[in-house]
């Protein structure tokens, strides 16, 4: 029986696999393009529908010649992300396209450690194999909020992930889920989500800053995620802003995300209800007990001048930092996602302001700051564009 | 006649180059190394001796066979390395292997402009001809202390270079001397020796600061230069250390450039002079008018407070910097070079006790940050590795 869970043989197969996974084209299309003589093309493709990797898909139109054989991935295949955010999870399946057929989310707490939460993962995938999104994954991409061991597939000592350092997140999704899976922290994966289907779709040397629950960064150099030696490239949330500021949960003080970030929002956010400066943020505090970002974004959006004010500030300090690495890495674009990001264009022109007042102008000459238009897709789709790279290559 | 100027004619010759840039071997070891079949070895061999490329040496010892001919490099190959700083020009002109043959050092000032300036570099040039050292370059790689569009050969807007901007240094010094040409920053020709010859040989992903009279960074990425969308990565001298700081020339008030690096270390050592802060340094001052970062090395050698905290304060501020930059990038390896760097282990303690303590540990458990040990050599065999580089491609 074919299986659509083989994988490709040599570094050819491997490379139509990645073409074809922007979509089935003919075989004279395919040649245009693949360093391959077209009987050596032929062969290899044929040896792909073989494996159960690759299908026919009847006649191009005519070129002016004979009419070309059509090729697209096996209709079968199927990707699974797993996006594990601090406080939510996102799953999605998708076909060899990386078109999602089904996405679910529900929201998590990370603290309650890898089993329970790994287990809330695992659930929304069998729902999705329920509904009969698929029967059989090709491979799944995990994303998780912390530094993580790329090569070994394990989280190392999280912050934020209580029970979770070395925590094998890779054996165990693999086995439970039956194919192959990879792991990495979930800025790197929104980053390859912004770079397989966002606003970075032709850039090659990009900065995708997450501000979420944390604040990160995904590097991105000649069209890959550059991770740095020990992994934890990107993390700058503990960068200094202010020697007097606020204590860190890291010990330090005056780091970024003592500042910005979904927790320290909520917590000047009520600070700002208590004190009197916005009757929106007090109203919420009054009836729910807690403000969240979510709130901010509805006051300042009702032209509320506290919420407005917490928004600046953040975005001074975001852009702050940013200045300094956009002098120093010069970036082709910069994306600002994450839940925090919903604050939305107030939050993005204080950005915009520091960064363009403060940075080299040889730097910032040709550099678009955007906001990213992915939603939650972004991790998931990264996830799986994770997998598939891994899966489609040899 | 055979001309040791010629290029290698496809992807092969330039590896097989590039290998025997590291010295002479036998064609049994560099079968060992090539993805070649030995007879296709031995055409691309002959071929590089037909073209004056490479010669053969010999016969190596035996391994038990048959003894295999060595091959080594045209004797005749030469190329040169112009290192032009602010204040002073480095010239070296070193065989095939990179090992130099003649290096001349002058002083200089980047501000007498262009035609000046790279006169006096070209006549240096001209110094080591005479002393027959050379009588033909393959090739000739420049280093200027400001920003340079790498694709065209030109300055762009150096801050610190009145009359340098877009000036065809590239083809001025090729049609000067008759060969290729390539130009690059100072700060990325400095990280490109230490990847060939200094302490970063078996370093993939490090970062060389060079503290001269302005302050930059060249990084390195997967063993390679990564100069950024716009050629500007690595300017951090402009990065903002406090907000209340002294106006820096580029406009800004706080930058990094404006405490520290020569000219800002030279005005606050005369600061500290005339306060009565530093008994040496007001010697210095009162015999030759001024004071000079290698007053205050020598200063801090002789134990005087003055001295040994502005160096303190200096490292601290560089520390600042390169503790966000080493959570941003994290790196396998930090190196200090450039003048100021002599400042030495007073400097180097300040610095590593800054970014150890304000980085995240995941980014500095391996990270060792050193002083360069290559002296004024890093920029010159940065400068020949850059163009030999580009003369060994197909």
């Amino acid at each position: 029986m074919k299986r659509t869970t083989s994988r490709p043989e040599d570094a050819h197969q491997a490379a139509l696999l990645r073409l074809l996974r922007d979509g089935g084209r003919s075989r004279a299309e395919l040649a245009d393009v693949v360093d391959l003589s077209r009987s050596k093309l032929n062969v290899e493709l044929d040896r792909l529908v073989e494996l159960g990797l690759a299908e026919q898909d009847g006649l191009a139109a005519s070129r002016g010649g004979r009419r070309s054989s059509r090729v697209r991935l096996s209709p079968m295949t199927r990707f699974a992300g797993i996006d594990i955010g601090a406080t939510s999870i996102d799953v999605a399946v998708t076909n060899g396209e990386l078109e999602v057929l089904g996405h679910l989310s529900e929201e998590c707490d990370i603290r309650e450690g890898p089993a329970v939460v790994l287990d809330q993962a695992l659930n929304l995938v069998g729902r999705l194999r329920q509904d009969g999104v698929f029967t059989e994954l090709n491979g799944v991409g995990i994303g998780l909020p912390g530094p993580v061991s790329f090569a070994e597939g394990v989280p190392v000592v999280p912050p934020i992930m209580p029970g979770w350092d070395r925590y094998p997140v890779r054996e165990t999704i693999s086995q439970e889920l039956g194919c192959l899976a990879m792991v990495d922290n979930d800025v790197n994966i929104m980053a390859l989500g912004e770079l397989h289907a966002g606003l970075a779709r032709h850039v090659e040397d990009f900065l995708l800053v997450k501000i979420g629950t944390g604040i990160g960064c995904g590097i991105v150099v000649d069209g890959k995620i550059y991770r740095g030696v020990s992994g934890s490239a990107g993390d700058i949330g503990h960068i200094r802003v202010d020697d007097l500021g606020p204590v860190c949960a890291c010990g330090n003080s005056g780091c970024l995300e003592a500042y910005f970030g979904g927790a320290a929002l909520a917590r000047e956010a009520a600070a700002v209800a208590r004190s009197g400066g916005s009757p929106y943020l007090a109203e919420r505090l009054a009836a729910t007990g807690v403000v969240t970002a979510q709130d901010v974004a509805a006051a300042a959006a009702q032209g509320d001048a506290g919420a407005i004010g917490l928004i600046r500030d953040g975005g001074r300090r975001v852009g702050q930092v940013l200045a300094s690495l956009v002098s120093f890495f010069n970036p082709g674009l910069v994306i600002i996602g994450g839940g925090v990001a919903r604050l939305g264009h107030i939050l993005l022109a204080e950005i915009r302001s520091v960064v363009y007042r403060r940075s080299l102008p040889l730097a910032t000459g040709n550099l678009p700051i955007v906001l990213s238009e992915m939603g939650e897709t972004a991790g998931v789709i990264g996830a799986v564009r994770l997998i598939s790279d891994h899966v489609y290559s040899a």
